[in-house]
């Protein structure tokens, strides 16, 4: 997912080799977020998309909010961290009452085992929609955030350019949200 | 439910006498909503529950924000219009990004069916937790709006006081949202 | 919905002037199922879709299980009965053990204001994914129960035949299962 | 959780030394399982559960299903794995057609964090209830598996005895399927 290239703070909790080590063992358990503009209601208006370049093929891709939960954190506090790791410390975004994610998904390094890949490990990733209210500010290493309307979010190209196949992911989040177009 | 004491805006839009006669025939659709505070990690603080004094007994009850789904009216403009009669305009309500309640409740007139019942009728009602993040200024036929914390709610005095057993509501919104003591 | 074409076993319970009287007056309430085969992980093998033919028009429809809750029923009971009614005695489906609906469908008289629409009525309808492990014998006023892969089902023509806009329902059903293809 | 007392089929995928430096490095995911047996309108009936004896202490204690998820292995395979490794094969469960669980349990070393805990590590659970239809025939090392009505299971002795805190667990899957007493 995005933690190469998203460093964490405190990077050095886990050495890279501990950590590609670990990652050969266990499914390595994962927060994202969709984050939205929502109106008065609840709806959905928009959906934020994270522009990213990749570090060793220069390549541009887009992806969702995304992180490991570190050892001895809760879920909650995973997400509250990426969050403000992606989108900076003004987004105010609106954690959900409950964590039951509206979907599991399943990374598997090689691809086309499900619609989701990641090459560096078998990940499993608790998939939150979150509302966010204040301003959002992505961190250098994410060239841009851009908020697409639902009817611009299914455009094919958009969904094919998101990484590991998370198009699928928007169009889940959609669909449990009553907000296909 | 609530609806006889806490009257609609525009009670003209059904009269008594139709609404009696449409009750005995059709199950009635509600929305419900238990009105909470968060922290910043979306994790339940209190729960906000009514105190009412009952029109025709003067006796008192306990119940949440609780209201009919109008003739062409969405589920979510239901839910908004019940959380301002219950809450006041600025309580600032943090509507779902999904329509899917925590839970279906099902009341019946005859008590013992379910733990739920409603004298008046057979209901069927969306039940939804709801964040609140204003000024909660409830309206003048409601005593007041109590804050309590999940530990507090669990009082068997005060899941006792709850209307049509709506004790048990308050039991699986917390299951629901991991806040149980 | 499909009240019309497939009658219940007891029509008689709310006459035609009284049934119209009361779809005037308040949201009818629904229960929806998209029937399903899925394998020993319970994952979607085949959705199953019922063919119609409309008594007024002869036009051919697609749709799902549909039927109203009854006065007096709980929705689990009005689950199993048109699960019944429209698959036969030995489809033998597995109700869920929770009665949240995977998603609320909201259908307007009027074309347009979401989605969904039915002509007849203000309908709400709870709306589960039941998977069915027996011999499906659909009644005689529909023509046809059809199996269709996730793939199948996404067919723009197979959407576009689903009444009343229910091939939106199908998308949700499928997103919310992790069976979109 | 279980897997000290409950091996594998093949415990040498991952050496005890390999899986103790892991379980200091990354939260390990499980997935867990309350067993039910449900009625017609698949409402719950009983739930299973599962009493135990130490390996090291001799101690009895109840648990439900519950192992982790190996790497390279989907939620679902690792859920079908472990209500056979301990409900038997010939249990047939019904897996749930989405993979969303009704909660997420977080289990952390050290008592007290949350109510639920693992002296052994940090673990989080996908939960999910699972009617099963047929015989079970709990493994050797389970001494018993003993079915019980939700108000037989919410006796204080019995929610006590539950390994880990998952009493309260047990309290989630009843308030989720609405069968709190």
């Amino acid at each position: 997912m995005s933690s190469v290239r998203t460093p964490d703070p405190n990077p050095g909790w886990l050495s890279d080799i501990a950590l590609d080590e670990t990652r050969s063992r266990v499914p390595i358990l994962y927060v994202e977020a969709v984050p939205a503009r929502v109106d008065a209601l609840g709806q959905i208006e928009q959906v934020g998309v994270l522009l990213r370049g990749s570090a060793t093929t220069g390549e541009l891709s887009r992806t969702i909010v995304s992180g490991r939960v570190m050892h001895g954190e809760s879920v909650r506090d995973a997400l509250l961290r990426n969050l403000e790791k992606d989108l900076g410390p003004t987004a105010f975004p609106q954690l959900p009452a409950a964590v039951v994610p509206f979907t599991v998904a399943e990374y598997f390094p090689l691809p086309g085992v499900t619609p989701l890949h990641d090459p560096r490990q078998h990940a499993v990733a608790l998939v939150y929609l979150v509302p966010v209210t204040g301003e959002c500010n992505p961190r250098q290493d994410a060239l841009e955030l851009t908020w697409l309307t639902p009817a611009e979010l299914l455009d094919p190209s958009v969904l094919a350019d998101m990484e590991g196949g998370r198009g699928q992911l928007l169009k889940q989040a959609l669909a449990w949200a009553g907000a296909l177009p």
